[in-house]
């Protein structure tokens, strides 16, 4: 599939702006779940069926897979959900940055290898280290601009010439360079409102991927003003851990798709002009 | 074992600055290592013990692992190295870079689930993104400083105020606030010796993994004049493919370990003060 047809489509069809991360902390999981071989996946997977028709596309964390040695249960949750529940694509949160040869590897791992529709790219190394993702123009290629961790200002507000911060030159470095294959994306955390208008004026229409709301304290309201593109879309709002731990008990999943549907429903009040009405 | 007084020790008893990069690339792999399971595992591992005398470190590059679902043949690889050759350290080479939460979890990874002595980190999301690494204090966190591809000039080089480069504001925050652990390392590429004397500067006497030579085409004599402690150590200088692919055939590893003592006698001629002359 084609990752940006993909995403534009489920905007409209679903009607929703949300990306639910996964981020499957076996310490916080269910009594039920806990000593079975497959809990990683058993746990994504339910947290995925159940909120598959109220989400624009689905983001695991690497890093919780990565820890566990679970790379078997990612690979089987990104089936999944490709089989079961068509037209959402995956964005494989890794935040990969290394040099062509390197990256070339990186690229065969989230696309080939995990089955990612996306992945999430550094952007600290340069241009060169970013092309061997742009090589696939089918997949998204979601580099970080302003991410929404306090620490996050250390280098990326730096004023690098002019009034401009890092963040900016790497927006507008996406946009009018990098971006040869139309296949790319940012992230702008949504614990900067500003930034995301600022973001968004460089960039027309590109796809944002806003990680913050939820357990990070991100302004939903002010997060879908400053970043929805004229026609509605143009956002993927990533909630994790408020969604995935909203219960904590055997109906975990139900817990998630209430909280699923009410930070959809938030998001889509504050939307200028929904896509689609239903 | 302590990274840093491990590292130190080895530079002394082994009289040697260089780290043999461990990219294993099956297409590159000799004839008849091709088609077996483990075939990753036993080119590295005959990488590995052929130079294991002449080398400082050694660093896997995970990149490779993960592209062909290898990560038990990495863990087998790091292993072996801790097993067999007591006292040399075993450098990750992940460049992670992720909000706490999920460092954490990378933090995990390279330390308990692989036993890695030290991970390369991204710098681009800032402190918070780099302490759950500090909170392994007998770990190394070598954080990316000045990279050795041409794209690291894209943002690594611009001016940050005051003349001051993106590279070396990351140089300064680690010396002067992040390194608070005494764990830190960087990462200033061989292809530009006179920022690794700038880094060398701003930084005391903190390790600097220098990749770059060999295939990159980095000056040998340069770097060592550039970056090189008043005590002849301070670096780890990396070649992988100039090393791991000097032979194609059965000697594979044969011709691996003549490159290996070319490299090393080539930086240890250029050593102001070699730590140990044997």
């Amino acid at each position: 599939m084609q990752f940006m047809t993909t995403l534009a489509d489920a905007w409209q069809q679903r009607n929703s702006l949300l990306c639910v991360g996964l981020d499957p902390d076996p310490a916080r999981f269910p009594r039920h779940l806990i000593g079975r071989d497959d809990a990683i996946f058993t746990f994504c997977r339910e947290i995925v069926d159940t909120t598959a028709d109220l989400v624009c596309c689905f983001k695991p964390q690497i890093a919780y897979f990565a820890a566990h040695r679970a790379e078997d249960q990612l690979e089987a949750l990104i089936e999944h959900i490709h089989a079961r529940h068509p037209g959402l694509p995956v964005i494989l949160d890794a935040k990969r940055g290394d040099i062509g040869s390197t990256a070339d590897q990186y690229a065969i791992e989230a696309f080939e290898r995990f089955g990612a529709d996306a992945v999430t790219v550094n952007p600290y190394m340069g241009r060169d280290s970013v092309e061997p993702y742009l090589a696939w123009p089918g997949k998204g290629v979601i580099l970080l601009c302003r991410t929404s961790n306090a620490g996050g200002s250390d280098l990326q507000f730096l004023d690098v010439g002019g009034g401009e911060r890092l963040f900016e030159r790497v927006a507008r470095l996406v946009a009018e360079d990098w971006n040869t294959s139309g296949n790319c994306a940012l992230v702008v955390g949504a614990t900067f409102p500003d930034e995301i208008a600022r973001v968004r004026r460089l960039t027309g229409d590109m796809p944002l991927l806003v990680p913050g709301i939820g357990a990070q304290g991100g302004d939903v309201e002010a997060t879908v003003r400053a970043g929805c593109t004229a026609d509605g879309g143009g956002l993927m709002i990533n909630s994790s851990r408020a969604i995935i731990y909203a219960g904590g008990g055997e109906d975990f999943a139900t817990a998630a798709r209430a909280a699923a549907i009410a930070t959809r429903d938030e998001i889509n009040r504050h939307r200028p002009v929904p896509v689609h009405r239903i």
